[in-house]
């Protein structure tokens, strides 16, 4: 009876963790269209981002997930936005009122600079073509410098210099934390139901060893919960 | 029972009408890689050729669904290769014998004429970037214009004048048939599940009203078995 009682504080104290903090998580990918039918797009599948809205709602958090096209269910309890460009997961981003913004989407870098109305014909064109980019919003820097801004967190999917890369990150955008991973691996990373991830703050850093994104989902959400609150003013 | 009778002998007949014919059918969209995590794509849901594959598979013929990546279940009783890129379905296609071919896929015209062994950094790049695209081997005229080809079916899926741009490419591909769809109409056509088409062959064409995508790819393979017995030598 002591144990059972040990284990439901225990639990009850996990439960609430983030108890009336409210969190917004971008995850997938986004769609750039090139015209009605043709898009640039990445590998993401939303899983992380996913899984860590599922943990934060679970731990009490009040959660808004914008999500870009996956084919995941929505996780119980948690309040899902579906947009495709990252125009349109920036505006949705900006509507929100937010304690912490986690930024978990692969958001595309550039989109075309011109959306053709019609599919554009293959005779239209010669054996090359030229595809004008132009740089997409960065919404997590938007979000992490506006006036008063919330505990940003961001994600660094890298294929080289991992840990240099997400420091860069970190500081270029003005983040709390930024979580690393490494997906040149393919046990991890995009699509994969498992991720090894390190996180990286001003002064410190954790490794997360490889485990189902669920599990891990879990254990970034205690940690990030753990940093909002000892930041808090 | 004579109306069982009746019943059976007229579902043999149906069960039975491709009976002894090698179809390949081609999916869903195409990736064309940019670098490890970014890729040009299109808006196929994969349903079509789907349903046209496990339609030809339950009227007897012996079905190779060559498949882009969609998140559709794999057809009882149909041979299913996965593939990427237009160029894996190129070689996936031609490696096939086959009596009949229905390229319903969505195959990017276009794809990077570099691919990037990293994941390229934003920080590398302008506000501005340019995306050299070069064109794509033409799938279903590069099967349709061999030597031996076999009964040639393709797809036109437009956003206007889709009766021009269809006979036009019956006629530039050397096709037996052509179906077309608008592809502008949102109750129909890419991840829909209904569809409405126009058939399009030398002398004559014929409609089918919007309807599941199951029960046009019923029709459809009764119209092509129709066409491929009449045309054989």
């Amino acid at each position: 009876q002591l144990r059972d009682r040990v284990v439901e504080l225990f639990d009850t104290h996990r439960t609430n963790v983030w108890q009336g903090t409210r969190i917004t998580i971008t995850a997938g990918p986004t769609r750039e269209a090139i015209d009605p039918v043709r898009y640039i797009s990445n590998h993401s599948s939303g899983k992380m981002g996913y899984a860590l809205a599922a943990a934060a709602q679970q731990l009490g958090a009040e959660v808004t997930l914008i999500s870009g096209p996956v084919t995941l269910p929505s996780p119980p309890g948690v309040n899902v936005i579906h947009v495709e460009s990252a125009e349109q997961m920036l505006a949705a981003a900006q509507a929100q009122t937010m304690d912490v913004f986690v930024s978990c989407a692969a958001v595309a870098d550039y989109r075309p600079a011109e959306v053709s109305q019609q599919k554009i014909k293959k005779e239209q064109k010669g054996d090359d073509a030229q595809l004008t980019l132009v740089k997409n919003p960065d919404i997590l820097k938007t979000i992490a410098t506006q006036p008063q801004p919330p505990f940003c967190i961001g994600f660094a999917a890298e294929t080289e210099k991992v840990r240099q890369h997400a420091l860069d990150k970190l500081q270029r955008k003005q983040l709390q934390l930024i979580v690393a991973n490494d997906v040149s691996d393919k046990q991890i990373g995009f699509n994969s139901d498992n991720n090894a991830v390190t996180v990286y703050w001003q002064d410190g850093e954790q490794s997360f060893a490889a485990q189902s994104k669920q599990n891990l989902a879990n254990a970034l959400n205690e940690l990030f919960a753990q940093h909002y609150f000892k930041n808090k003013p």
